[in-house]
């Protein structure tokens, strides 16, 4: 088994093995393109390093020392070497991009030595590359904080009278490399290693090992990453950014990340060496400069972006370092965008016939493009708003909240349910989480391609960054046009415009831009899986049609009784002691319920309209004050205790598992009697009236076994063809149920041949198969994620691996009886893009989510990725 | 397809399609015994009947009549006929015994005019005959009110000045008929039909009709007879026992079905027809008294009784007719007994030689049997009652209750949990509801043949007949020596004993007599599965060795926490806020725990001992009054609102889907620790001590993931070895896990991987499967009963079609990865025959219910049928 592979032995296909980093270095390699050779330590490597108990074998350094020898060959330089040495950087690269999570050293092969011989061709540079060498390595090998050099730097600065260190002399440089050296010793206990074979090899193993390290666990867990994926490793010979006149070294963007127009974008310093750009500790030219100053490395640059963007069939994100006036790519990769980019590029793309629709829908990251949907400002209160602040837009959406300035209090926040914006002078990967929790990000430093800005950006959450204005202090306050903010305090910004504020400012839902909406008509046209939404009211039916539903599947009848007006005959029906008090109630039930159907019908039109009956427990509906209850007392003309009586009665000790779904329906079938009569009398008014076709579904919860519902569906259909011949109209209508019950999962052969169509509720089926409820198992659950034993919420995207084999064996039955019943899915889980992957994979005819989450969804139903 | 059969066409074999009476019929006439012959109307003929919504077919109705001329041409007899007419009878017979259920009309055939040709023979049978066939036919197939009938027979009588009808003259009789005739035709609005053919086809379609009246509904239910089964019809030549001298009928049993003792044991009347005996209004005689009177009859009928009882393997129940000296044979059936014959005659028909010891353990009715371990009256107790009635021992067992007079008043007792005594002149199938919710049942009239004496002993219910000490009054009295006693009084009955007491009298477990235990032996040597028992305290543990248990499925650790001395630790330990204060909690714990093991481990020896850790949620183990908190308080030295907090932070919404099983455990790994200590301390000093190789299972409960049982597991494990090395012993312990949740039943692969066993914990699988607790469900289920939803329920025996799926399932993957892995249920299940039954089958290596449950689970596993 080959364990390291030179850049020209591997291709872009290759990634597994190479990851991602080193799969595209091998794949430009193979294109001709300018790239410093080397070779990549397989991600297999890395496994078997940890399988060793964190140890390299022996057979995998001797291959490493091969492939050494044979880029020493292909460079003719020598590693350590006393004439013309070979200088290399060594970078982690996993499968998935990880941005800022792994450890990178750069000018490796330096020793006291090595320095002197390459000083006799440009001693800046050399010094420059060996105190950058000596702090990369302590750091990332040694785990010595980077501070202590920091500090000495800032020493040497003042000492100096220098502002920038890029300015540094020699004799300041040297100065600088023997106190680093001092520092490095001092922490580490040991000299810096004067070996270069033991530097590469100590460097290849702390890559190894930061595949370990909590922000890189933690980032995997937030990616769904998994651990055996491990990383590679790659070895590039080093070139010089920073070796003056005509050097520099940056990154760009084949297209604009944060809006998608068509441009070569990215930033670059001249003189210096790449961790200077994506640090943000330099503010950053833009890459426009460097075509005034460097054309021709601008132009080739460009070219070359261009063919990789058609050869990647995506925009890019490069690296790049000009040495002495020629041009190095140091990197490419898929790079990552705004939500807005993303729509805007898929469709550019399309239309500038470089991919096809289907492959622009596939390029979509759906996670992502929820941001699209992120609530924006609401116009009116922007208008009076106070803005205080601006900084460059790095991730788009509106966001408010209380100030705090670290994870820690982020999370704490978090914890109390408190929206907060987590403000920093500049991120770091162990900021990650608390950005995570945060409902956006402003920092005081750092450009487009800053720490800050590319992780909100993957997390399509709201974030400003290089906002100077904002003076970020270290007792944690900012001050902002002088006045001072503090922890909690209230502050807006929008992430699409870089705008900050004062205060709350109330938010909207985004609006669609036509490139998406376009976008979103190919899905349609490619997709097999209809997209239907959750809504109770014809506000939002409304808006799930704005937003493309294709049908309702699921309203809650219960919210509709909720309501203030109406909660009173709800509560008169459950205090009904006789079924002719019920059904009196009922009546008085049904005008207000069949109202609210011909408004749904009206508005939905021809598309189905799924309608769940009554499902919740009936103390639900029962009031909880002693003034609510001698209110309803009075009103009932009862006795308070009487009502109190009742109320006991309706108590239960597990209400999930109580009296509630199908259960009411049979113990009080007046309840289903009146709530099939208002939906057929609605839907024959609406057909009467306006003359729609309209698609009833009458969808019966919590089934367990077939003759619940063939008990119900009997006396509803019964009811149902009785009111129709009366109307002497004819109506298509549909009766079905849920399935959210384990058992209903194994009996689905047996259900689904009465039924006219299967939904299933993912969250109650959740909760059944796990065996805890919703409410009560955050307690637990949090430990749960703590100790790794259950770290992604089943309950946000569904447990495939476990509740994922009881709804494929109920979908497999159901369909073994009958081919083509419709089935779909209403659960919380329609909307989760991940849950939908699965219910497309097994052949569902629709997922249905909130109005909100529809274009997502109409979006993850036409992937075929 | 044909429908209806000769008895010579038919065997022992076709029950399926004859029923038990048809075949049985048609297997003595294969074997030459003195059968009046006739035609069975096949099983598939009444399904056909519904099929064909109450119609019987015309095709169906021409195989009945040509069947019926060939009865003719066989009896040399013309149905209908002037002279030598042929007479039958019609009676049901389904494919399980349902005595009493279905209806039976003799004489068919019989007219104004056949009558008369009839009575030129024998004038005084043939209108006896005649009016019995009014009164049966109007009862079968008019539903009119036996008792018009009745009464018209007591005036009769009174006129007459005689005492029983058996003695009415001719004339008498002739006045009865056209009494009869006239009621008849009152009562149907048309007169008695002079058709036999008309009166044939009525009474076939009755007996289909009796089918799904309400008394068979419940009949069936009751015992899992499926609707689908149907009711053959036989039609037999009439013999007649009512033709004065030399004539006799009776019905008898080949051994006692209530003591089981090896004796013809039976009743008959002189001049009577068979409804007669078993309808309990006349007293018949002995058996021993036909011996006497006809002992050449007596002979024929012990000699047939003999060969039957080979040839069908089993204790039978017969009917016959002696007709003017010669013995016919009517029916035979394997006859229904008491537990304690059950036990006799299995045993005796094995040392007889008649049946192996495999047939011995499936004849036994595991249902039945558990009558045995019924309790019996307190020794002490039963010395000081006083006895106050004496009645015929007809169905054994102790029971203690208030005296109720009617069915309904018995399920308003059992509604109210308040055990009862139905106390009747004589018992008929309306009863039988009110029967089956009794404690026991007390009648005044009929022999140990009576109704009530038969479904009695179906039930394995108390029972005492013929007991004419006890007078019963029309106004809900009965005065027993002299003294009335209301509804509401409470008396004891001793079923094996046939006495009455006043007051209750306390009860204690029954014992195992030598014949059963050696039953019990054998069938230990048959089973594979293995019967473990739960049990929490040394106590039960004993018992259930005494019992034949061969280890501990289930020792619930909580219980051993509730005690008064226990629950202030427990207590301690759950208001700790940090992991030291439990840890010192738990300290004073540890030694409490580890004595309840050495005891139970002393008791149990080297057989396994199954220790499910901490389940129930914490909130169970907090103090729920003020007094009780105050006092906590006072004790813990915490402020009273402190311990409110505590209290209301361990409230949940779903606490059965709560924080509790192996979730606890998770949350603090302390509490795991301490019963790891506790058992594997326990389990050396018992090794130690006595030196008892002691087999300690530790039994994780709740786990959905494996990765929740290998977090504690390897904790386990680690902490046992350390335990078992610094005391230098060896120990063999086992930890596996409780499959419970439907996930885990779905992941059981995965969950082998890690666990040394399984045990199934089929209550909390069934509440979640179903989605309903067993708590709340009662409120619907009751519903589900009237309904016929769900009409079993799920939590005494295990729904195998749903559930059972779930284990199935599980059961397979988890053989997959470990093919000879353990597996058991410790849930309820494990002690109810049926689910036992599933269980055997699937191949479970043990089953484990409560100790007094354990004999009975010993035969169902050795069972074969």
């Amino acid at each position: 088994m080959q364990f390291v592979y030179m850049f020209s032995e591997g291709n872009a296909a290759m990634r597994d093995v190479l990851g991602g980093k080193g799969a595209n270095l091998a794949e430009m390699t193979q294109l001709g393109f300018p790239v410093p050779q080397g070779f990549t330590v397989s991600t297999a490597a890395c496994n078997d390093y940890y399988k060793e108990n964190k140890v390299i074998s022996k057979s995998i350094q001797k291959e490493i020392f091969e492939k050494l020898a044979r880029l020493e060959a292909v460079s003719n330089k020598q590693f350590g070497g006393t004439h013309n040495p070979l200088l290399v950087s060594v970078r982690s690269g996993a499968r998935a991009s990880m941005p800022g999570m792994m450890d990178t050293v750069l000018n490796l092969g330096l020793t006291d030595d090595v320095v002197e011989v390459m000083a006799q061709d440009d001693a800046r540079t050399a010094f420059d590359s060996y105190r950058r060498l000596i702090q990369m390595y302590a750091d990332v090998v040694k785990e010595i904080d980077k501070k202590y050099f920091d500090q000495e730097l800032e020493f040497v600065l003042k000492e100096t009278g220098i502002d920038s260190d890029h300015d540094l002399d020699l004799d300041a440089l040297k100065g600088l490399v023997r106190r680093y050296k001092v520092i490095y010793e001092y922490h580490a206990n040991e000299p810096f290693p004067q070996d270069p074979r033991v530097q590469l090899m100590e460097a290849i193993e702390a890559v190894f090992r930061s595949w370990n390290n909590p922000r890189a666990i933690y980032y995997r867990k937030m990616h769904d990453i998994p651990e055996s994926w491990g990383t590679a490793v790659n070895i590039q010979e080093m070139v010089f950014g920073n070796k003056g006149e005509g050097c520099a070294t940056g990154v760009a963007f084949s297209r604009n990340p944060a809006s998608g127009e068509k441009m070569l974008y990215g930033e670059f310093l001249f003189n210096a060496q790449g961790e200077d750009v994506v640090a943000g500790t330099h503010t950053p030219l833009t890459i426009d400069q460097l075509e005034k100053t460097m054309p021709e490395a601008y132009q080739e640059f460009y070219d070359l972006s261009q063919k990789l963007e058609h050869h990647y069939r995506d925009m890019q994100d490069m690296e790049f370092t000009i040495e002495k006036g020629k041009l190095f790519m140091l990197q490419t990769r898929n790079g990552k965008r705004t939500a807005q980019a993303a729509v805007q590029i898929a469709y550019d793309m399309v239309e500038e016939g470089i991919i096809t629709k289907q492959e622009a829908i596939n390029q979509l990251d759906t996670q992502i493009l929820e941001g699209l949907l992120h609530p924006q400002f609401d116009e009116k209160a922007l208008s009076v708003a106070d803005m205080i602040a601006k900084g460059l837009p790095a991730s788009p959406g509106a966001a408010s909240g209380a100030i705090v300035f670290d994870a820690t209090t982020a999370l704490k926040y978090f914890e109390k349910g408190t929206p907060c914006i987590l403000v920093r002078l500049e991120t770091s990967p162990e900021d990650i989480e608390g950005m995570h929790v945060s409902s956006g990000i402003l920092t005081s430093r750092g450009g487009m391609t800053s720490h800050a800005a590319v992780v909100a950006r993957g997390m399509g959450k709201s974030c400003i960054v290089g906002c100077s204005e904002v003076a970020v202090k270290e007792n944690k306050t900012a001050i902002i046009k002088g006045k001072t903010y503090r922890e909690g305090d209230l502050i807006s910004i929008d992430g699409s415009t870089g705008f900050v504020y004062e205060g709350r400012i109330g938010t909207q839902p985004g609006l669609l831009s036509d490139e998406f909406k376009t976008l979103l008509t190919w899905a349609d046209e490619l997709a097999t899986v209809k997209v239907y939404t959750n809504a109770d009211t014809p506000k939002d039916a409304a808006k799930a049609l704005e937003y493309g539903a294709r049908g309702i599947g699921l309203i809650r009848t219960e919210h509709m009784f909720f309501e203030k007006n109406r909660i009173r005959a709800m509560r008169e029906m459950i205090l009904s002691q006789t079924t002719v008090q019920r059904e009196k109630a009922l009546e008085k039930l049904l005008p207000i319920q069949r109202q609210d159907f011909v408004d749904i019908f009206s508005v939905m039109k021809e598309l189905p309209v799924t309608i769940r009956y009554l499902d919740p427990p009936l103390h639900e509906f029962m009031p909880t004050t002693t003034q609510e209850i001698e209110e309803l007392a009075s009103i009932m003309s009862m006795g308070v205790s009487d009502i109190k009586t009742v109320i006991r009665s309706l108590h239960e000790y597990n209400p999930m598992m109580g009296h509630r779904g199908c259960r009411l329906a049979i113990s009080y079938p007046e309840i289903a009697m009146m709530q099939t009569r208002a939906i057929i009398e609605a839907a024959l008014e609406v057909k009467k009236t306006e003359g729609y076709d309209v698609q009833p579904e009458i969808m019966i919860p919590l089934v367990g076994d077939v003759k619940e519902f063939n008990f119900l569906a009997m006396r509803i259909r019964e009811l149902a063809d009785k009111i129709i011949n009366e109307h002497e109209l004819s109506l298509n209508y549909r009766v079905g149920t849920m399935i959210e019950l384990p058992r209903a999962c194994v009996m689905a052969d047996q259900i689904a041949k009465s039924v006219d169509f299967i939904s299933f509720g993912t969250n109650d089926l959740t909760q059944m198969s796990f065996g805890f409820s919703r409410d009560d198992a955050g307690e637990f659950l949090r430990d749960y994620d703590r100790l790794g034993i259950i770290t992604k919420d089943p309950f946000a995207s569904l447990d495939t691996e476990g509740v994922g084999q009881l709804i494929e064996l109920a979908y497999h039955k159901a369909r073994s009886i009958k081919p083509d019943i419709k089935i779909g899915v209403c659960g919380e889980h329609g909307g989760d893009p991940r849950s939908i992957e699965f219910f497309k994979k097994l052949g569902f005819n629709y997922v249905s989510c909130s109005p909100f989450r529809v274009p997502i969804a109409r979006i993850c139903v036409a992937q075929t990725k």
